[in-house]
């Protein structure tokens, strides 16, 4: 059965699995100890520091093994920050990091620092000039992806790298969905991954910390891995990691350009098949397995689902996905269509014929969410009325976009239509469904409850 | 080839490669995605934390699993000082707790927190009435091992357990070295463990918190684990944790005894086959399966080499031995002596004959490092003079304890032998050969480099 979402855990590489299984006869013993079970324990892992280092671009002695990618992130960040807090406390973070960092600048704010979120354009990319322009005397820590996790978009972080030297200021460089497909360019001081993202086994992340960076591991202090990861090394584990990070580097000549032609494939077949599709992110500098494209009228989660039983497995940045009923920062940031949101990424592998078969279920899929949900295939009757009011109160997205395109034909062009909403979606899914359908999106006002949405009818 | 060194890590568990395996095809997956395979993992993950907290004596709400035994240590103190911080700062911990205890304690002290280190006594265990004594109103939190991880003498934890609930302070247990054998007993408040101490695979410890107990999560914010342990879930390697963790019980009543006559032999018949040797821990209130032994005018390390060679792989809890040139914490706080120091640790299916051919290896390997250390065998030629001053700066343990042993006889009796030394160890060996010598240690005083420790010859 085809499984679309190797961007939040690629399927194991057979070389993972195979190297496990070896490192398991042969390293599971404690490679601080110095019988001879340990000893070997202890050349395994060193190899394995060393291939994982050589596909970074990265010395050995610059490279340790977390428990995963967020420790990664966690310990970059909190390390970063402890060693130049003579520097300052304000760090500077793109607004579509994954939520590891987004979080950590979240308790770096409320233990006293300060932090700029850089935006990013309609396509999830910042610009390097901006980015620059955030940076301060005060500055201590920046930090970028290297591409998007949500909509694949590619960072310029080799720009912003350069950028961020030329002010002295550190770059952590969130790699985690891009480092199967190359090393990442540029003078970064910092670099985290995460093997299960690309085919290796869960329970291990890396982080690469340059000579020179300024760096003071926090928590208590602990012998392993240079002291910046505390607790047992998981040594089969990072054997499989590292083996399978090869691995999937000398495919990824191969795998890039057939991956990248399936989901140009997926980019523009789908707004060819499905009525009202947005699809986002930037269509050239974009990672080659991902691609992510929003359906109005639909929810997420149903559309999800209704995928899931016709054998599909993707994943959604909805809010009517997550459990925290709110939608996908990254999405919110862009300023795109969140509702009916859908992200495929293509593990290695994939087959033809199943994105062909994905792309013949899809419309079905989607008109039956659409019809389930009542969404609008006719004008409403006219009214007099110059303006009505909607009150979608208490009801989730995508309601409060398919009571407005149910009731828009009813008033006059000129008329407006105010939804009342308390679904934080709606501030993204009303501007973004005036700007598919040429409407005017007049702005948002406090009600009192939610929010009071007005569009003025122009079409 | 014998392995005696499961205290460190023991073999990964036949049940546990299968269940690993087996959670490798069908656990691999995002457990927080809504596809099947990240609903097959959810449920693998859910029956895992069943499993494990069945074992535990807990919820499965209670009990979140870590990326290792050290983590979730950390987790626990930080969460329940963090959680306590209302009542005080004042932290309590034994003197001879896994230095991941001890480190955080360190830090807490750093941080502006006070510690009490309760001592044990000369077996290793702390006694609940000075524990209860050390508890004050300012008391956040109280931690103490199940059993020692190097002497594997068992602590009073139920006692312990219910003086800090009659002080209203939290106990949080160290179980890493018991859970394997049975759980828990007592009111404890919190419990963390490691799965590769009872044959589960590297990368998972656990964390049980009792409901009702203050605690409140260090670190930036994460939605998995209940925000206990952030970081994309182990699902493969909790699966295979809890698995052999419930056959390890399930074999325990038959491998507890048999590894109790095995260790009990090695007590025994260690010091009728080796001459100058002090068997450490309590003989009844222990772990089955562990022992520890120090070896006077021995260097641990030497000793350890000299066993790998000879086919055995034990630790040694010397100070020869560890990159710190400390000795081991647990046997400092013991008072006992540390030089020539060996833990046995038998894996479950230990066979005797390796046991036995152990103690026919032994005293060769120890007669060998003894005589190319130049140990004393025969007694100095006597001396007119009534006290000596033996200089053993720069050289390290035993080489202090040999080059007295060397000299004792060569001063009359109530004649003294000062020796100079700059090794940390010769604080606790100088006395401990003393008391098994029958001679007096009249105590230390600085000197110009290093102390000087007084002897007084009494036979």
């Amino acid at each position: 059965m085809p499984y679309f979402d190797a961007a939040s855990t690629a399927p194991l590489h057979p070389v993972a699995r195979q190297a496990l299984l070896a490192a398991l006869d042969d390293g599971w013993a404690d490679p601080a100890r110095l019988h001879r079970e340990g000893r070997r324990a202890r050349l395994l892992l060193d190899a394995a520091r060393e291939a994982a280092a050589e596909a970074v671009g990265c010395r050995p002695d610059e490279l340790v093994f977390t428990s995963s990618g967020t420790r990664a992130l966690h310990t970059g960040l909190a390390g970063s920050l402890a060693g130049r807090r003579r520097t300052g406390r304000h760090l500077v973070v793109s607004s579509v990091e994954h939520s590891a960092v987004l979080h950590g600048a979240e308790l770096h704010e409320a233990q006293g620092g300060t932090v700029t979120e850089v935006p990013v354009d309609r396509t999830g990319a910042v610009r390097a000039q901006a980015f620059g322009e955030s940076l301060r005397a005060d500055t201590a820590l920046a930090c970028l992806q290297s591409a998007n996790h949500e909509v694949g978009t590619v960072q310029p972080v080799e720009e912003v790298a350069a950028v961020c030297r030329a002010a002295g200021v550190p770059l952590l460089v969130d790699a985690a969905q891009s480092l199967a497909w190359g090393p990442v360019p540029g003078a970064w001081s910092l670099l985290a991954a995460s093997a299960h993202k690309w085919g290796g086994p869960p329970g291990v992340g890396l982080l690469a910390v340059r000579k020179g960076v300024r760096f003071a591991p926090e928590g208590p202090r602990d012998e392993r891995e240079s002291g910046r990861a505390a607790g047992y090394e998981n040594v089969p584990a990072i054997v499989a990691a590292a083996a399978s990070l090869r691995a999937v580097r000398s495919e990824a000549a191969a795998q890039g350009p057939r991956l990248r032609e399936l989901t140009d494939r997926i980019r523009t077949r789908v707004p060819e098949l499905v009525p009202d599709v947005q699809v986002v992110g930037d269509p050239v500098r974009r990672l080659p397995h991902l691609l992510t494209f929003s359906c109005l009228y639909v929810d997420g989660e149903a559309l999800l689902h209704e995928l899931d039983r016709a054998g599909f497995s993707v994943s959604s940045g909805s809010s009517c996905t997550s459990s925290t009923l709110t939608p996908s920062h990254v999405l919110v940031a862009m300023g795109v269509l969140s509702e009916g949101n859908v992200r495929v990424s293509l593990p290695p592998g994939t087959r033809e014929e199943d994105v062909e078969r994905f792309l013949a279920v899809l419309p079905r899929a989607v008109a039956a969410v659409r019809e389930r949900l009542g969404a609008p295939d006719s004008p409403a009757a006219p009214s007099r009325q110059g303006s009505l009011v909607v009150d979608t109160l208490g009801r989730l997205c995508p309601v409060p976009v398919i009571e407005l395109a149910k009731v828009i034909d009813g008033v006059p062009v000129g008329g407006t239509v105010t939804v009342l909403s308390d679904d934080e979606a709606a501030r993204l899914d009303i501007p973004a469904w005036c700007a598919m359908r040429g409407q005017e999106y007049v702005g948002e006002e406090p009600a009192d409850r939610g929010r009071a949405y007005v569009v003025r009818r122009l079409t």
